[in-house]
């Protein structure tokens, strides 16, 4: 079993308008909800990929409800904790016409002490059972800036690989406490390191305490930093399409691979042809299965050995 | 007691952002939910002004539930139909350094012919206990357009004052049946009589059916065709602000000065003032007491005898 966490869960809302107008006002031709949260996406590429996933964070009030009842049919089990708080809506806004997305993310819980002890004790009986973690997202209002930081020291105490993909403060204090994986994009790279370069960045990053740095550099793939080695990961072709859900599909395809026993250039290959197949699929967050096996072959991995 | 009808309710959500970046993603700062739809909007001021009010519509789903919590501790009453449906949301993106807003709204439940029997005998029971009533606003999917047209016809047969608020087709339908009252705005009255000319354009909605008619003019106030006269109310200045539920605060004060058997010159005075201590309020819908007493005190009502 492979559990994902996700802290500041999320009930994902798409509307359809004819255009974006700002300061006018929009008839919504749409409405799409799913449930959301960048550890379940992760689960339920996890799960079609024919692993048992498991996820866990907290839900709250009718949009936790919402979210529960919509994760209910999908073959990934449910272990969230209940919350007092409301559980976050976030809003994308598609123009018809061209596709781009205009997004709305609200904040999300308060979260209380009782609730965090009670997420911990949640997890670390989850953890007995799990062959990996992921700790994927942004933190809600009232957890302490350290909580991954915590639950990496957690997964490492248990013996579980942890990959952590979150940004900022929570990210700069969960790397001290040495994850198995990061993987940030470029930006949060840049915020954590002050680079642009992305070698260099993602150097900086291992030094901070990452055992692996997977850094995604959007449409030129992936650059992975390893004890095994470097390696450049790239797709065969740009793609084009909606980039949601893209980073979560690495996620899943790097820690599928990872308890599948896999070197390094297969866990990447995957990773940036599940990438790749997410950007591609109608629906943001869902991937391309066809396009998938083909770009799978077509994946250039190639260790960088000037660089090691 | 007044009665106001909203066949499509709604939980209306603010949203405050930095400011609006299309195809942009944007932290939500703060997270605000009222009751809404126009009738809702209507009693709330109708209490406020110390009227007994009465709400219907349909009500359904997890926001339909949300809707009634946020009712609950208002001094209107609940009378709402539950529907299998769920209620719309409405979504306001304020941009807090220059307050403009961006409006989202859902198109609404699927309404079947059994609930619609439910309301219409909900309808015919509250009736028979008002004073007044208030059509308000646009019809949910699923409902037959001729509806408001009904719901004027069962109200003139059980001989209670009703107020049509509505556009586009209903408001055509609705003014056949032969409503005490309408109170379109330009842009409403431009659409059903293919004139921008608001003298010319009310003459044509009074031929179409309605008794009186009160076109709201935006800041150059309202004017008013009534078997009575012409009237034109005008606030003493312009006020600037948020005039989001300027056009329900004066449909609340055209119906409880007409209950309170207040002859035109003082209900379109109260209708004018209300409006604009709406815009003054901060908070969309609400109405600043202060300033509505002050106004009210300085509206200009002038008879047009050359027009008539």
């Amino acid at each position: 079993m492979i559990l994902t966490v996700t802290l500041n869960t999320a009930l994902d809302v798409t509307y359809t308008v004819d255009a974006l107008v700002p300061h006018g006002s929009h008839r919504v031709r749409g409405v799409a909800e799913r449930p959301g949260g960048k550890g379940v996406n992760v689960a339920r590429v996890l799960a079609a990929l024919g692993h048992e996933a498991v996820v866990t964070g907290f839900a709250g009030g009718p949009t936790g409800e919402a979210l529960r009842r919509l994760l209910a049919p999908l073959p990934v089990r449910d272990a969230l904790v209940p919350a007092e708080g409301t559980t976050r809506r976030t809003v994308a806004v598609v123009d018809s016409a061209s596709g781009d997305t205009t997004q709305f993310n609200e904040p999300g819980p308060q979260v209380s002490a009782g609730e965090w002890a009670a997420l911990l004790s949640a997890y670390e009986e989850l953890l007995a059972g799990a062959e990996a973690v992921a700790l994927c997202g942004s933190l809600p209002p009232g957890i302490h800036v350290g909580a991954y930081a915590d639950l990496v020291r957690r997964a490492r105490a248990a013996g579980v690989p942890v990959l952590l993909d979150t940004s900022g403060e929570p990210l700069r204090r969960g790397l001290a406490a040495r994850p198995d994986l990061v993987k940030p994009n470029a930006d949060e790279l840049a915020a954590l390191t002050g680079s642009r370069e992305p070698l260099r960045a993602a150097r900086d990053a291992r030094r901070r305490g990452a055992r692996a740095v997977v850094a995604s550099l959007g449409p030129d793939g992936l650059l992975a930093l390893t004890p095994e080695g470097i390696w450049r990961a790239t797709p065969p072709q740009a793609v084009r399409g909606n980039p949601t859900g893209a980073g979560d599909s690495a996620v899943a395809g790097l820690l599928s691979a990872l308890v599948e026993g896999l070197p390094w250039p297969d866990r990447l290959a995957r990773a940036v042809a599940l990438s790749a197949a997410t950007v591609l699929a109608p629906a943001a967050g869902e991937f391309d299965r066809a396009a998938y096996g083909e770009l799978l072959e077509r994946v250039t991995v190639a260790e960088d050995t000037a660089a090691a």
